[in-house]
C-alpha cells in the first residue's frame, strides 16, 4: 500500500507544531487528504486558545509533521506514516476552504450536522515517510 | 479521571521533538508512567537514522510533547492528555534505565521476549493538558 492511502485509512492523526520558542506543540486531528494536500479544519473558534495556538505556531513555523499510526498487541501488525510539510491557513472564503471542507464532511458525517467553525489548515505534504513491522 | 491517569490508560503515544533548524519530528512509542516521569525505549538501535533523530533531536531541544488520545466515530466521547515537558536520554547503565526497563516491561509483555535494544528516553512531564468532548 501506498504510504499516502495507508495514511488515508487512518480515521485520526496528530499535528505537530512548533512555537516562536521552538517548543513543539501536539494535537490530534480529524483529516482529508486531496493528492499529498492535507486538510483539518479547527473545530472551536480561533479565540480559543487551544485552536489559536496552532495557527499562530503556523504563522512562525510553518513546517509541520502529521503521523497516522496502528497499535495493536500484536506488535508484528504495528504500522505508521508520517507526512511532513508546509502548513498554510485558508481563509474561509477561498474556493479551497469550501472544497477542503467538502472534503472533510464527505470523510465525516460528524462534520454534516456541525460544520467546523474554524479556518481550514491546509498541509502541503513534501515527504512521506512510512514503516511497519512486516516490514 | 486525573489526566496523567487517563493518559496512561493509551497504550500508545505519538512524540514530537524538534530538530537542529527547527522542523518537528513524530513518532509513535510505546510508554510507562512513573508519576510524572515517562519513559519510552528506542526500539531500534541507535545506528539506525530513525532512532537516532529523535536522540540527536532531543540533545539540541529538550522540550518534548506527547500525546495520547481516544478516537471513535461518536465524537462525543473523543478525548486527548498532552504532556508537555523536558526529555533526558538515560545510559544504559543508568539505574534510572534499569528501572524504566522493568516497568516497560511489566507494561508490555511483548518486551519481554525482546527487550529494546536502544537507551530509554525519559520526559519529566511539567504540564498535563488534558480535553474530552463530554466536558
Amino acid at each position: 500500500m501506498r504510504p499516502a492511502e495507508r495514511f488515508a485509512s487512518a480515521r485520526v492523526a496528530r499535528l505537530a507544531t512548533v512555537d516562536a520558542s521552538g517548543c513543539p506543540h501536539l494535537v490530534p486531528i480529524v483529516f482529508a487528504l486531496d493528492g499529498d494536500t492535507l486538510y483539518s479544519a479547527v473545530d472551536r473558534k480561533p479565540k480559543r486558545t487551544t485552536a489559536l495556538r496552532r495557527l499562530a505556531n503556523v504563522a512562525v513555523q510553518s513546517r509541520v509533521s502529521v503521523l497516522a499510526d496502528h497499535y495493536e498487541e500484536d506488535w508484528s501488525r504495528l504500522w505508521w506514516v508520517r507526512a511532513d510539510g508546509a502548513a498554510r491557513v485558508l481563509a474561509l472564503t477561498e474556493p479551497e476552504s469550501e472544497h477542503a471542507l467538502r472534503l472533510l464532511t464527505s470523510r465525516y458525517p460528524q462534520y454534516a450536522d456541525q460544520p467546523p467553525p474554524g479556518p481550514v489548515l491546509a498541509v502541503d505534504v513534501d515527504r512521506w515517510s512510512a514503516w511497519s513491522a512486516d516490514g
